[in-house]
């Protein structure tokens, strides 16, 4: 099958790259990477279909799109937390710029797009409990707004213009490549700080839950959409575990070997209280599947950021 | 108190007017009317402030908002089916611009901010039974998902910013001064058409209910946001009776006075199925309001359309 992963050399979009390969697709992979440098992908040079473009350029998108059968939408602008601030930014870029990716996948005759959605931020903060796909949507982050705004408007061109799409509601995702300059993502903004000899802060207690789950967990179970190009889905992708940030706190004394300090302090108004995803749905079509260790993980994630420093 | 009613010469803005004088409020109208003109307000002239302005452009909207205790955001510039082939002007104008009312209506001091949404659109198709507030939203039309976006955008604004925001999720409005310009309710549409000689379409079958909820209904419940500025909810406004296309041609059959035709056509893709609201939400505010008999406010509406022509 011929796969394209927009912003394919990203965090998540590198791993769905090496996922794919793995499985012997044919990929082309879509990003900014000046003069083909890829931050993300050397590893996979000469494997790969590099092509150098900008998300907000229908051109540059329809010449990369034709001749795909799927394409993977991993461009996203802001986090959570930058969010709070700019709402207008998800409007004209997040949104309409998805909306423009989707316009030219029809345009361009792919029969599927694939959606990296956020379970914490779209489900939002009034679940008790493991929240499935049937559960009430309440996101309150501008980026969260936007994640769902996306999903629905998926789903218009899915019927409106028979364009399939799998959106993947993904707890915390952490592991290996999370960019550390625009921080989301507490595991790799903790080692980052560490590594720069930076007080972490710790916001919230034992009663801030939250569902990490691996990258390459989420790469993994993300091949679910090659399966079949004409069905679609909304499913979630969690660990199904709920892990406090102070728990947490003791993996981190634990894993890293290096001394760090560290501060408790409360939530912030853009954090969610708690969430832990149910993933039953995604599992029913892996039953051998069993999502990674988390403090085996964090090991792992803790020595590529040592190493990368 | 202080209201404003952006967009308060319009079909659902007017009669807010109206109840809000009725109830003995100070109100200004916000609306293009040059030469302040209005279109339907003309039997309220003296009574209402009317300032002349450009609903996209910020500074006009926030000299209007100061000094107000309460906004009226009664602007939208597509309808559902106009949207099906324009998701941009969705993003570009309706969302992008209610974000920018709701700024303006921190910036200026404002308490609460109140949006008409839509039952039908932004709870989709999917509803078999009536549904109430905490049914799964599933807009597919880029109108419903925009109506939608907004609602999470301004329920932001009150997380954020502590702007109180009521939302109303409203049924097939009907009634006078419904525009005939940029078709949106079918009764407008029939009753335009039936005047101008035309043909009526009929889209659907005995099994293509709607929720008919006439416009003064709509107007008088709308004023439980005046209640208590610092509350917010989300309500549906709906009469809670499903009425096929069907039975509605026969209703206009009883009471249009002059021969009309007519062709019974399928469903259009921006076209729900079926669905009615459950609105025991409102109602159990107002224990003493029931809803206008259907057949007698399409009579009522009739006459003026006859008039007006």
């Amino acid at each position: 099958m011929n796969a394209i992963v927009i912003g394919g050399d990203g965090f998540i979009g590198s791993h769905i790259v090496d996922q794919l390969l793995e499985l012997g697709h044919k990929v082309t992979v879509f990003d900014r990477c000046p003069y083909q440098v890829t931050r993300n992908l050397e590893h996979q040079k000469g494997a790969i279909n590099v092509i150098s473009g900008e998300f907000a350029n229908k051109i540059d998108l329809k010449n990369a799109l034709y001749g795909n059968d799927i394409v993977f939408h991993c461009v996203w602008t802001s986090t959570p937390i930058s969010s709070w601030n700019n709402p207008y930014l998800e409007v004209d870029e997040n949104i309409r710029l998805s909306i423009q990716l989707a316009d030219a996948a029809v345009e361009s005759g792919i029969k599927k797009i694939v959606f990296p959605s956020s379970g914490g931020t779209v489900y939002g903060a009034q679940h008790n409990s493991r929240v499935n796909e049937s559960c009430l949507p309440s996101p309150f982050s501008p980026y969260g707004i936007a994640k769902l705004a996306v999903e629905h408007f998926l789903n218009y061109y899915r019927k409106s213009a028979n364009l399939a799409c799998d959106i993947y509601r993904i707890g915390n995702a952490f592991g290996p490549r999370q960019p550390v300059s625009s921080p989301q993502g507490v595991i790799s903004v903790w080692m980052s700080k560490i590594l720069s000899g930076e007080k972490i802060i710790v916001y919230g207690d034992h009663e801030t839950l939250r569902d990490y789950v691996y990258v390459k967990d989420i790469s993994y179970l993300m091949a679910y959409s090659l399966a079949d190009l004409n069905e679609s889905a909304t499913v979630n992708i969690g660990s199904g575990r709920g892990t406090s940030i102070i728990e947490l706190l003791d993996v981190f004394k634990r894993v890293v070997d290096i001394p760090f300090q560290y501060e408790i302090k409360s939530r912030r108004a853009s954090d969610n209280k708690s969430f832990i995803l149910d993933s039953s749905l995604i599992l029913s079509y892996f039953p051998n599947f069993s999502f990674s260790n988390l403090e085996e993980k964090i090991r792992e994630t803790w020595q590529y950021f040592r190493e990368e420093k």
